[in-house]
């Protein structure tokens, strides 16, 4: 008789190569190993995860190419919000696990899968993330979390590979990395505090500002309702678009930031990334928002966006009330068409020009041209008045007696 | 039988200067003659305008020291708030008016004035602000604001005041300049269009980020229960120390923006603005918050924040609303106390290192010390079976049918 | 040379026969009378404002019939947002001046008109919600609203028509009564003041309470995507099963009320309302969303949904923001299909029981018969245990200092 | 050597008598009960449950009042919020798990006690409210919630308890009835589903609104900042005037409904429930607020509201979130005195009449006798045409392109 199978999220270290053991061993499966490629690896790097799939015993493995669908589900959102967590952090790398996880429960259906497993630790949000896909996708399928469940170290983790015949260095780096399309986090050492300053050499994608060439670059960015359609006037694919812009602004020390924020599971937690592209993104997407979109559809749309990063980065991507919200991101962005001039600089980011044919600061002019003002002093005058009436009866109304 | 008085907010320009005139020759008042110091003047610029309401024929001057207020009543809870307008502008001058206009409504009491006055004209925000506060503040009184009524330009307003003995230049700058405690706004030239930018020139109190001394500066910020009350280590009054940060952030690049945004009124409008102090300040702060308040705590917050901001930039500043928002941030700022490490270096901020007794990550490590974690795998299984209940079962409720 | 023309929206009364005679005798137009059927009118009462706009010297008298519109523009967004101003009021008639006004703009071009009209006064809402539109989608066209801008008392407008040949009634009642097919409103009379009790007399289309029939009746409300489909099982067009369940309701006495709210101006107002229809609609649609949306769909829905009543009470209709709202409320009506039975009984409302092809709550126990529980004991503690982190962490970072 | 004591919440059912001997037999503790009254119990009851307590080898039974803290720390600011969850419920019983958690753990602290412990499922909103505040204030302490962990049926419990000599009828009757202060609710049943119809006998401490006498009762309501502080004229406590003006409504009938939502752990609930005081209550209050604040702090007040009875529904009490909401509403409560009509009448409630020294419409009414009105036609056409400059300029930007 057949074995049952697992589809097991796979990124070829010390702990998904354990599950791939241990599923194996343990608990009887025939393991699928899934990469999901998000913009974190390259082509080295992909087959040094296929060979550690066969060597910890694998009968196959995937690799998917997750990047348009990160663009087109998440990322198109997460610009159209505006959102930054804490002002600063456009959410890097979190979506990504939904990604995977949906990819994994496609493959067990395909496979007729009795399982699917990650190898996410209890400690973070991934395994949330993970698991809240998993579980609404798939309610039917067993998930399995070895590395959450068995709660090992690293020596020991290696030790049990080491007697299984896989030889995993277990040695921990200083900083953790974790990469993808929508930007790198960078965690361990001095981001376990709160207290010690993170050292400029832990980031590796963008130059160091102080270092960064004197006179920067000016870039133009073409949106279409929306979307990044064109880099200084060149259409192109979105994923290919952003990756160019990623480049220009990692060149000039642009998108670093520090992340202080609270984890799924309610502690704190320190990071520093750097998303270049994101930054740059999200603040000349901002800019064109606030030419074109009226003062009530800014405000609620800020609000909306508040839960929208909150789900998002709680893993409740899959509840409806993400695509409410995301109906309505779709309709505001309906006028978010128009030219972006940016200027990176050592570190900095300005925007410095905005063009939109739904400019309502150019509507205001036009306007202005044809009929003399669309108000006058005496209108003024009235609105002020009125405006002024509420204020002015509660202060009739009289101070609280005691 | 004496005249009716009427007292005028003075800045000793054009305008100003003709509301004298006006309101004394055409209306038959009294005039006396207010300028409120909210960081903008220094004491040469107060003996000229002090000798302008001589020359125009108001009967008194006054000047006012609004700075302690201004930091008690509104900077304290735009800090507080982490307020900035679209993410980038601390509002910056906007709130003084509200200040000044308070100040009339209290020495027309105390001299039995008929009314006040004010110099704004009917296109901007500043008409709206002074009207909403003096008509709730003193709704008896009549309030005046003979620019806004004349609807005259320049020469006109200039050969008015000629032919009353006055001369004043009516020559219009490139750029009209505001400026405050909180920050300084330009208008004008470039800013009128959204597709020109702005020069560097137009900045006139903050270094150009590009020529700023390498290697920057760090600075200590410490904050208790909100409020900034030591810069590296020294105590100081909020003032001093705000001045004293600006300063040195200036000294920097930092601070420098451009907001483009809604008029009170309804129109988009463009400025430049130099806020160093302000950046500083409401970063260091809204930093010190992620460590020591809870996420629940931020999330309503920052959808609170958003009602405050508003309501402050549209002169509702005497809305009863505001009190209770004000209300819920002093709850909130109980343990925003500690220290705050910033780092200044052209153009650029960074808050490298947070302090406090209340640290919710230090309270973590406490905990983990102590009885060896919060939770374990098991635990974080149970939780993540549970958050993912409601999407299970709106995915197994079905999708819509047609 | 042909006279410009003016079109005016016409309700026959004083007023708006003031307003015809007005336009043509002072101003020179060729007036085009309009009368928008939004439910308050019957045949016999058309017939008479047609014979009115005769008499008062229009040159055309057009009725439009705008129940569907009324019904697919507003009503059916209302019910989406289950919106009840403070709590009890479906916002009754507010919302039919903006399909006045939306009509009068097209009449005006296919005709060339000059101008648009209506007869409200400066005091109330009506004039901000036509103004508001008509300067939107027509800011080219002049804007008249003579009551407004002639102040007048009844008698006065009453003696300028006789001197204009027309014999019109002056006289007040002591409640006025506006009546739609989303509800009727009673002002006047106790109304304007807080402290006396409305009589019952003033109801003019709903029965008593208590002398509505014992025992009631029973109904079933079936929606398909949010929108009313069936009553008891009968399909029909929405006006027409919407004018059934008002009939239903008002024999029962369901749907009376005092709406005590803020005007646009900003004052205080106070009406007595019945709107059967609406009352059961919206509370039957409330229930039935409880038991297919998750909990997040339902907090994010509430909270926008105050910012869509605002601004339709307020007239902003045509701003671009209520059509992202639009968005989000028609994506989560998606699987807001069902069938709801109310009883009615003697001016009670009870909604009895709910069926829903998308009901979470037969998902639950679906999922409870399949596997024996979505969770166990064990998986409610570890829930438990991670919800109560941040309380406990905030416990554990101690007091503020003070 | 002594035994290590457990203080347990008690009820004297089924559940908790099982836990005593549990905690006493399996865990070797000395078991302190705890009955705190929060209005669910009358003499004979807690009678009862002492006895229940000895019998079942409890070495100490503590009864508490917890009534007066019910008020002050709860009551009063669900009233304040006007918070009613899906506009009906207001959360009868569920915060009074958090007086009782309170005091397990006050208790525990002056015995040393080594544990605390409750008798709740794991099926339940209750587990939850009970561990957060535990952990949250005793996170030294263990926490034992048996029925939760052994999961026993009712047979199995009442079978274990006769093996210790405890003979406790296992019986379960048909629906589960849960009383104190601020409601009652009622669970099983019909309410397992939501299309059965809950029948009128289920309800046990209101009268039938059918068969309440005809013509009902007026009473009158005085509020002091926002605090029930007479009834009918006559001054009392809190607690007395609530249960005396809970006994009118109940015999009026009015307070019952159907609540349908979710349970902290993310499935659909429905029960029934009476709540005549908080029905009455928070109506008249929300009313009253009406009259006295502005647009904007009922509009704000809402939107936090949201927030205050989700949290205190998912048993975050203890989140300094709460605190700052509660800021809020004390802040908004200022003006918030005044008396309330209000008509009950064969389960009917309406709210007749409303007067207070802070009304806005006897200010608005003040202000028009004065001065002649607030605004007149020319201002209120400037304040329109104002307003329309927003929605003018986006439909003058054009629609967008394709």
């Amino acid at each position: 008789m057949s074995r049952p199978s697992c589809i097991l999220a796979f990124s070829g270290g010390l702990d998904t190569s354990l599950c791939v053991v241990w599923l194996r061993e343990e608990l009887g499966y025939d393991v699928v190993t899934v990469t999901v490629d998000t913009g974190g690896f390259d082509d080295e790097e992909l087959q040094r995860i296929a060979a550690r799939s066969r060597e910890a015993g694998a009968i196959e493995h995937l690799v998917i190419d997750g990047l348009d669908e990160l663009w087109e589900d998440w990322i198109r959102h997460i610009v159209a919000s505006n959102y930054m967590k804490g002002g600063l952090y456009p959410l890097c790398v979190g979506v990504e696990r939904v990604v995977q996880a949906r990819h994994l429960v496609r493959i067990a259906r395909e496979r007729g899968a009795a399982a699917v497993a990650h190898g996410s630790t209890g400690a973070g949000n991934d395994q949330i993330r993970f698991d809240v896909v998993l579980r609404t996708l798939a309610p039917d399928l067993t998930v399995h979390a070895p590395i959450r469940q068995l709660g090992w170290g690293r020596a020991e983790e290696a030790e049990y590979l080491a007697e299984h015949g896989m030889h995993v260095d277990a040695s921990t780096k200083r900083y953790s990395v974790n990469a993808g399309l929508w930007g790198v986090t960078i965690g361990g050492g001095e981001t376990r505090t709160s207290h010690e300053a993170v050292p400029d050499h832990v980031y590796a994608t963008t130059a160091a500002p102080a270092h960064a060439p004197e006179g920067g670059v000016t870039l133009a960015l073409g949106f279409h309702r929306g979307r990044l359609v064109t880099l200084d006037g060149e259409e192109g694919h979105p994923v290919a678009l952003l990756r160019s812009l990623g480049e220009h602004a990692a060149a000039h020390g642009v998108g670093r930031g520090i992340h202080l924020g609270d984890t799924v599971l309610g502690i704190k937690g320190r990071i520093a990334f750097e998303a270049p592209a994101a930054h740059v993104l999200i603040h000349a997407h901002r800019e064109l928002e606030k030419l074109v979109l009226t003062k009530w559809q800014l405000f609620v749309k800020e609000q909306i966006a508040q839960f929208y990063g909150l789900f998002l980065h709680e893993g409740r991507y899959l509840d409806p009330a993400m695509r409410d919200i995301e109906a309505f991101l779709d309709s505001s962005q309906q006028r978010v068409s128009g030219n972006v001039t940016v200027h990176l600089e050592q570190g900095r980011l300005l925007v410095r020009a905005l063009q939109s044919p739904h400019s309502l600061m150019d509507a205001t002019r036009a306007a202005y041209g044809e009929e003399s003002g669309l108000w006058d002093g005496r209108d003024a005058e009235g609105f002020a008045k009125i405006l002024s009436i509420q204020s002015a009866l509660a202060h009739r109304a009289g101070a609280p007696e005691e």
